[in-house]
């Protein structure tokens, strides 16, 4: 059974990926699982440049093949904003998630309706620096002002998907790692399929 | 000594309005002093409007003179905006002060900064149908991206006051209810210290 780290120290992000890539045949790790300490800066450009700079840190910290995943909210009305800047987005340091969306639902008051969005992933598979292979999920949805559910992270509350009648944070684990953007991404990445092949 | 009811359920703000009319020769009183449970919908046009609104109200149910205040923040790039809807600004039902925060930074983004706003109060005596007066105090400022401060309430934290280098909510309360909109509305109020007068 190969062995795989998660390029992440977000606790609800390692646990979505490992439910996630549980019908694979893989050992998953978590930094902490092998002493790894690492706070990576995501100063790229697009979700692919965050994913690469995540994977190549990790790799080198624990000899490891990673996964890496970077994602990001984007709003058609916005631009594409807040994407990979998601953390940045609100200018102010302390801000958490809430005010996160609070702050998004001010920057679309206005704005003609429906504030249709997408939540983008971008995930990554570093064997090593000469075997790299990404894949790309998208979930969309549209922003709406109402702050709905307790599950999920960031701006679940605020993303309704029209499908479900839901929001992101009010999907069940099950259905959420079946339709969101990071499952989306996983489930068509062939090369990280053949690559687990035992 | 006259007695004088404050038309408000908030302690904030009969805190607030308590020490600032201190030096009038008053006896205060809270609608819970008195019995008086009445939530009077602010349906008004103006501060004036819901102030009267709910003088009236608190007068009917207590036969005391009564002072309401209303008040607001005005912003100058969103057209006088929250105004007197400050507590519908937000669409979203339990949204707390922090979020009506965040969500007005998110209404101001991308306008020039920077941006000047002012804190409006009505204070409104109601001695009885025949008497009433009003007075006005603005205390102006301007709204910045970041969140200050842990006294006051409403969109204090990220009021900022020049002079003092401050948001309204780091005042101290004692510099808070010297240059304060309440404090200016009552320094102003000459038939409220006439009628004060033993």
């Amino acid at each position: 059974m190969k062995k795989l780290l998660i390029a992440s120290n977000n606790a609800h992000k390692f646990e979505e990926l490992s439910a996630i890539l549980s019908h694979l045949d893989l050992k998953l790790f978590k930094p902490r699982d092998l002493g790894v300490d690492l706070e990576v800066a995501e100063t790229g450009n697009s979700y692919y440049e965050n994913a690469l700079i995540k994977a190549q840190a990790f790799h080198e910290a624990s000899g490891l093949p990673v996964l890496a995943d970077d994602s990001g909210l984007e709003v058609m009305a916005l631009d594409g904003l807040p994407g990979i800047h998601s953390h940045r987005f609100v200018p102010f340091g302390n801000a958490t998630d809430r005010d996160r969306c609070f702050y998004l639902l001010g920057r679309l008051a206005g704005k003609p309706e429906p504030w249709l969005a997408a939540f983008h992933s971008t995930a990554l598979l570093y064997i090593n620096a000469n075997e790299i292979y990404s894949s790309e999920g998208i979930c969309p949805g549209k922003i709406i002002t109402d702050y709905r559910g307790e599950n999920g992270f960031g701006f679940d509350p605020v993303f309704y998907i029209p499908e479900q009648k839901q929001t992101m944070a009010e999907l069940s684990s099950e259905l959420k790692n079946q339709i969101s953007h990071r499952a989306r991404a996983i489930q068509g990445f062939n090369a990280l399929r053949n690559w687990a092949k035992p």
